[in-house]
């Protein structure tokens, strides 16, 4: 988890990626502080314990940037692979408990899992927002699809959901992103 | 978080220090698998939470080595100023709360903060063994005091100060680690 590199940078180190280990951690962060704005109620306590797990499938599947539409064709059989071996891992009861955790991330049919994710495509919004878009502007993302991507975090927050957009036209006026086509 | 260097590194990425917030997730989730090794009943999610926030005063008070003596002596003070002002950073309400996560974590009088410290000592250890102690031998240390520098793992776990002291034995035999003063 501390040596997968993700395709966003660290806000204080932009010279480098960061990697799956911190971005778990500033995921749970962000959960903790940010749960009193999800429209349904959650368990702060399952989604921090989902978000540390959420990504060590990449152990085996390595990390797959959003904006990749080919290696996201096949990112669901790799993980799935991965997730077998990885929570296979555990003793049983462990990786039994820790999967259902994972699987219910990835279906997103509750609203635990709805918040989490929420929170992962929000985090390398904000990423990109303290550093002038860098990475959008490296892989040429334009707004419209970061506002595609990242519609489910209103799945989750209307205020999270509202806040991303307010921050995606800020960008767009100080000509940091691009705003596709029209 | 993710800028603060430790004195540890990766097991994967040895030629390199760990940071602040990958250390931060890999105590969290060493929280989640072994908590039921606790001597007494412990709230995991309380665990988890103390652990991911311990060291967010490192962001004003730099991380302290723990077995750099000169260094230990004021890092109480700094550390309490840096509380001061990060979680006063927040809304009230949540720098109230994690504030008093993080007195509790330092005071160690709850089973979940004795929990805490244990899996914050345990983890260099670990990391030590895997890279045939590697730090120890940069800094000089000896087997006698990472043995009273962790003792402290033993407030929280019988099991997991045994196998410390296991893992430390045999370090010791494979000669990665002075046995110190006899």
């Amino acid at each position: 988890m501390k040596t997968i590199l993700r395709q966003n940078v660290p806000i204080t180190e932009p010279h480098r990626q960061e990697n799956d280990a911190e971005h778990s951690w500033h995921l749970a962060m962000m959960a903790l502080l940010l749960a009193e704005h999800a429209d349904e109620a959650v368990d702060v306590a399952r989604v921090v314990k989902m978000l540390l797990i959420h990504d060590l499938v990449e152990i085996d599947a390595g990390d797959t940037f959003i904006y990749d539409v080919a290696a996201n064709q096949d990112k669901e059989e790799r993980e799935q692979r991965a997730a077998d071996r990885v929570f296979g891992l555990l003793p049983e009861d462990q990786g039994r408990e820790l999967r259902g955790l994972w699987d219910e991330f990835e279906a997103r049919t509750t609203s635990d899992a709805r918040f989490a994710h929420a929170i992962d495509r929000f985090q390398p919004v904000l990423l990109n927002v303290a550093t002038q878009g860098l990475r959008w502007k490296v892989h040429g993302v334009t707004a419209d699809r970061v506002l595609a991507r990242n519609r489910v975090v209103g799945d989750a927050s209307e205020r999270l959901w509202s806040h991303l957009q307010d921050l995606i036209a800020d960008m767009v006026e100080q000509g940091h992103l691009p705003p596709g086509p029209q």
